[in-house]
């Protein structure tokens, strides 16, 4: 529903990533699931997710005697490992372990590096495909005896930044994060409580506004994104005041919000 | 989340009654038995669906290593079969077989016959509390030989009408609804097609506007409303007009929308 009113492309859809098993990280899904198949989905769908969702979404198929007309294709994590989980010409996701109450995961993205940007106005008319692909990665144009004919840096632009945004859904505080999301341009992470909350946070296995904004902090992120708050807060502004005393960059993850990663 | 925008109180609600296992029938039930969860709900929520549901939710709340605060009491339907399903001293609930792809009930709500009213500007100020009480179920006053001090009829109102309400999700025409809906005060009826496709309709055991009217008509409803209009009407009006041809009193229900039955 809010993929709908948010006016989200459900056939854009490929793979989804589903970080633990509580009710509030995936119920969604089967109706999402449900209204790809009633929109005539056909292409495969990817979902990675700790053990057991296969046996959640067969069971429901089971006693609704029916199935998707489209597959299905289930990504099994680990646990406690970082594992890179999907590879393609953009882009590596990769799990990042994190401490909650059960399995639990987050996802690094990395966009891979991007070619180098030709440059039109000043591009020769002669040159061959095979060329102008060399150009994109950085070589230089040589004629038939190897000598250079034209500098890659004199046709070239530097490629477009590669992009990383890493998602840290339910975790305790947990230190080993910032290695693995070091520099990463933006990072999600969950603020259930504020300090004054901070037993609660650890008997729950959650994080504080303050404890969010110190992982990115010491990992030197771009951007930081807090979520997952309590119902207690009815305001939230406390909570982001709370993290930018610690990280400046910091935004409130609201619904329906869209934040850009310049590249 | 439709229960939230439209301020449905979650503590009022102990009974849930789902006629089939197909997603747009109750998959949002996790997602509302999560929510009375942390809602720090402790009341009993009991829970009438065909067989299958209750290893849906036990499935879900295996991977999720935790369990709703409160007790949820499964009453598994009989497939084909009237039965009454639950009775206090306000109604009996009634199910109604339906014709459908999966095992599948519609539900009857009858309102028991309710006591007389007592016109309090009539009432003699030395009636005994069992004296009123007798009043109320249409006894006279008598004195201690038998004689009659007051005629019930001097000292009531007619009690308020019992009312009654026929759900009757999704299904095919079925004559046999006549029958048990018969004189229902409003009959839902599904109405997923039109006339123009009601080959589409016996094709996916659903009905037409039209032959949901003429349910209605035969059972001698008060009212009819038709729902679950399939997603290729952008328009609902012909399908409210279709029916009107054939039962004036129909309305569309739509959500949100809110309808009193008088008493």
């Amino acid at each position: 529903m809010q993929l709908m009113r948010y006016n989200g492309n459900l056939h854009r859809i490929n793979h989804i990533f589903i970080s633990h098993l509580h009710g509030d990280h995936y119920l969604g899904l089967l109706g999402l699931i449900f209204t790809m198949h009633l929109n005539h989905r056909t292409n495969d769908l990817h979902i990675y997710s700790h053990r057991g969702l296969g046996e959640i979404i067969t069971t429901q198929f089971r006693y609704s005697l029916s199935a998707p007309r489209f597959d299905i294709i289930l990504h099994t994590l680990t646990p406690d490992r970082q594992e890179v989980i999907l590879e393609n010409n953009q882009l590596t996701v990769t799990t990042i372990p994190l401490k909650h109450k059960l399995d639990c995961s987050g996802f690094l993205f990395r966009e891979k590096p991007k070619p180098r940007r030709i440059d039109k106005d000043r591009i020769p008319a002669d040159l061959s495909l095979q060329q102008l692909a060399g150009l994109k990665t950085g070589a230089d144009v040589v004629d038939e005896h190897g000598n250079i004919r034209y500098r890659n840096a004199d046709l070239t632009h530097a490629p477009r930044k590669s992009r990383s945004y890493a998602y840290c859904s339910d975790t305790a505080y947990d230190e080993n994060l910032v290695n693995i999301v070091q520099q990463v341009d933006v990072l999600y992470h969950e603020a259930t409580f504020m300090e004054s909350e901070k037993d609660k946070a650890e008997e729950t296995k959650h994080s504080t506004a303050a404890q969010a904004a110190e992982i990115a902090m010491k990992a030197q992120a771009g951007n930081l994104l807090i979520g997952h708050f309590s119902a207690r807060y009815k305001e939230l502004d406390p909570l982001l005041n709370e993290a930018k005393v610690i990280f400046k960059n910091t935004e409130l993850a609201q619904e329906g919000q869209t934040f850009t990663i310049e590249e």
